[in-house]
């Protein structure tokens, strides 16, 4: 009889990991809730183009592919790929003829799981299913106390700590921050590691160079055996397009490196509008599809049926500095056709996040973020990156925004889950019962439905202004500074084989010992 | 060509108040924008449940309406109305044959201009229009320097002058906030005239008494003349139900003052799920629908063809405290639900705004409100009151909060005029003119578009961290803060005929000498 209802993906078997969020819940006051995998949503995406509309921008990427091309630098295996394929290779140049990238691309899954450590958090993308994760590649950090500095690897471990104690992501993320501490070549072992130990749910391997996805990938198979990884997603790449038209020898080898062992490959151009692409959106969407496209077939070249996530990053600038803007109006609005084009062409979607320019948790922030977040939300985006914790454009992660945008992440499985309709949610023999002028209160359908019927978020002050100034008259980022302290004292890890744990803490020993540090 | 491209209502005429926003965006910054009377939104309204279910809310709305009916109570001459129109009523309950309702609002206009007292200002109320008007209702008043106090008439005037101060308010509100040093009976007078003197935009007038809706519109027969109020609508009155289930005589002798004289009627339940209706979203929209149905039909009854909106006020409780909540998701998602069921009765729409329970201008109090705003925006509202200003569950106007909101709704402005497809946005030649790997920033198709490309906020910080630090790290409230004394200081009012000035304040002190003071 319900329709629409969005149920949030089974409940986890009593793990630890949910176990101690109901506890911390009743210590803390929220109702204990259900530990979500991943979510599926109870409400349609928002689709705001004509069919028209939609095969104008179609054609245009197609002309973008075969009139200007993309270059695809220092990766001469791509581009055997591409002359094999039947696209015209000439130099590092490639064009596309019209209709052979959605030839190459109808391999490629509609929907995947990526497997998780704990397998209660194994996550399914594409289709109607929503994933949450992080924030991802900060140079910087900052929290109210100490300001904006330079993230460290104790940052990065905080923040996978942080995510895990939260039942509103379902996914680890992949660099969080930068932890500047360590070697720029030896990070990701410990990025991975951190990954592997202190979260039990899926995440992302480094990209950075092939070796260094090789690495991230063997640490995956030490976790799941050769085999299941062979034929199973248990780690994804997210990989950047050098916006525009232009892919990287560095991401594409990274790319194939994590498609040749089938895994996941997050495809995404990061268009700065009037920068790195057209100032028009139209135009800027043309192309995004046009290099997303081109990234997610190679990655089918590489090996059919490897699982890809058709991904976008639409920003803005400041009219009067040039600046990035981030959590603006036309991203927001574009993410909403990207979403329409991604479904045509039955692909996973990454899209958007909590973006914003804001230095500091304040409203400017949450008011970017909510409108960049929703677009995420109503685009029909299957994984969101970046829902928690982006502050500066990117350049920091912070402490306090990390627990807001959390927070939003829980409101979300709210939203998603839609309006129920039902004889119980209609309540007609309430009224019958409670009858004009009197309230609700005691009544037996509030009674019923009184546990489940509102989000309670963590970081809202809900009081009469009284009670909330006699508390200090805190405003929200405050609170969520204690919120954030509060988690990271109570954490536990989730529980980890202690074989499995030395043979990963073995290989990343290993491997760093095989390389000279690199600074830069 | 271009589809769903929205467009900005026709620009007023070089009118005082353009041209000063024109003037005062060269002095501080921002490009000029061109003045909206009101938006044509450029994006369909975003439809989440199915006909099925939005069939099942009618059913239960009519059994509402049947089998518990609603109470009409200390209005014999309603209660006449209904008789005749053949409902049953019992004592002051009233019980509606199916379909009855349904039958008398068919006279009401699905779309109608109010009509302003600059005629450049007059806005279309219904269809795929949208008017934005600032908060209403409450009786403090807070800013960061001086914090919450009870609202005054001088507060109340500074809202007027604020809101005429932006060209993303198309619409001066009513009750911004209680001016609570002039005496209950007489502020509306002081309200009404304010408007009509400090703003040339069309406004709400007093509904708290019969006597007070007539003043009100008596001021306004003033301004446009006897003849063209009985044939145009110049004023409307913002009506509540007392839910569940009652109308009180105070609001519906007001209701049908307006509507007997052809001016328009907003009729708005509030509903706190839980309180004042079911704890469940589908029943407490099933509720909101038989009780707008009800107030907007008597306007019918009063005078068939009188304008009515169909108003919605969902709100959420905190589920520890039973306090009320506001900007929370299942309201918002609700009000998608809200805005399907009023286009299938063809009536303008007025639902959400910018809702908050928090006590300052921060983090919490822009989630809350933009998540709102959105819902307004999606669901397809005509008439968006509470767009700006709305803190601590409507009991304070923000100063700071109206700026940033004022924002939010000049971002909105880019936000519903979706994305142009056409040749020239989707800038095919430009990527064969710039090529692979180059920059967009000189090109002819950025220096063509880079005007209109992007919405310039007012209020976010996209500057670099450092040049932001040298600036004061000034958070977004304190920012905000600094433009609203701004603004009031460069205030001018718009112009006004002597005459006309005179003959308003000659009411309104003939009005006041009439009557003893009332202090509640």
């Amino acid at each position: 009889m319900a329709q629409h209802a969005g149920t949030i993906a089974a409940a986890m078997p009593a793990g630890r990991s949910g176990g101690r969020e109901g506890r911390r819940a009743e210590r803390s006051g929220p109702r204990p809730v259900a530990r979500a995998p991943w979510i599926r949503r109870g409400i349609p995406p928002y689709d705001i183009l004509s069919e028209d509309n939609l095969c104008r921008i179609e054609a245009a990427a197609d002309r973008i592919l075969w009139e200007t091309g993309i270059e695809f630098r220092d990766d001469p295996p791509a581009l055997e790929h591409w002359r094999r394929a039947g696209a015209v290779v000439d130099g590092v140049r490639v064009r596309f003829p019209p209709g052979l990238l959605r030839e190459i691309l109808s391999s490629a899954p509609a929907e995947f799981v990526q497997h998780a450590r704990n397998p209660a958090n194994s996550v399914r993308i594409g289709g109607d299913n929503v994933v949450f994760a992080p924030a991802y590649g900060s140079p910087f950090v900052m929290d109210l106390d100490r300001g904006r500095r330079f993230g460290t690897l104790e940052d990065f471990r905080n923040f996978v700590r942080l995510a895990q104690s939260y039942p509103w992501f379902h996914h680890s993320g992949g660099t969080i921050c930068e932890p500047t501490d360590i070697p720029v070549n030896k990070r990701h072992l410990d990025m991975v590691l951190a990954h592997l130990t202190l979260s039990d749910r899926p995440f992302l391997g480094s990209v950075t160079a092939e070796s260094r996805a090789e690495d991230s990938i063997e640490m995956a198979r030490i976790v799941f055996g050769h085999d299941f990884v062979e034929a199973n997603c248990v780690i994804m790449g997210n990989v950047n397009v050098n916006s525009p038209l232009v892919w990287d020898g560095t991401l594409t080898r990274s790319l194939r490196a994590y498609a040749r062992a089938n895994q996941g490959v997050i495809v995404v151009p990061f268009i700065l509008g009037g920068a790195m692409g057209p100032v028009t959106t139209a135009g800027a969407i043309a192309q995004s599809l046009a290099e997303t496209m081109a990234g997610c077939a190679l990655a089918q070249l590489e090996r059919p049926g490897a699982p890809v996530v058709f991904g976008n990053f639409l920003s803005s600038m400041a009219l009067r500095s040039g600046a990035p803007t981030f959590g603006t109006p036309e991203p927001a609005v574009g993410s909403l056709v990207v979403g329409q084009l991604c479904r045509r062409l039955r692909l996973p979607l990454r899209c958007s996040g909590n973006f914003t320019t804001s230095k500091l948790p304040d409203a400017q922030a949450m008011t970017e973020g909510t409108m960049s977040m929703l677009a995420a939300i109503h685009c029909g985006a299957n994984y969101i990156l970046h829902a928690a914790g982006f502050l500066d454009g990117l350049l920091s992660m912070s402490y306090e925004k990390f627990v807001l945008d959390a927070d939003l992440c829980g409101a979300l499985h709210a939203y998603l889950a839609g309006v129920t309709v039902d004889d119980s949610h209609l309540a007609v023999e309430a009224f019958a019962e409670v009858g004009p002028g009197n309230h609700f209160f005691g009544c037996s359908h509030t009674l019923a439905h009184y546990q489940s019927a509102f989000w309670d978020s963590e970081t809202a002050d809900n009081d009469p202004f009284e009670k909330w100034e006699a508390g200090g008259a805190l405003d929200a980022a405050r609170r969520a500074h204690a919120i954030w302290k509060r988690r990271l004292r109570d954490f536990e890890p989730p529980p980890i084989d202690a074989g499995l744990s030395e043979a990963l803490a073995d290989f990343v020993a290993r491997r760093k010992a095989s390389m000279e540090d690199m600074w830069y």
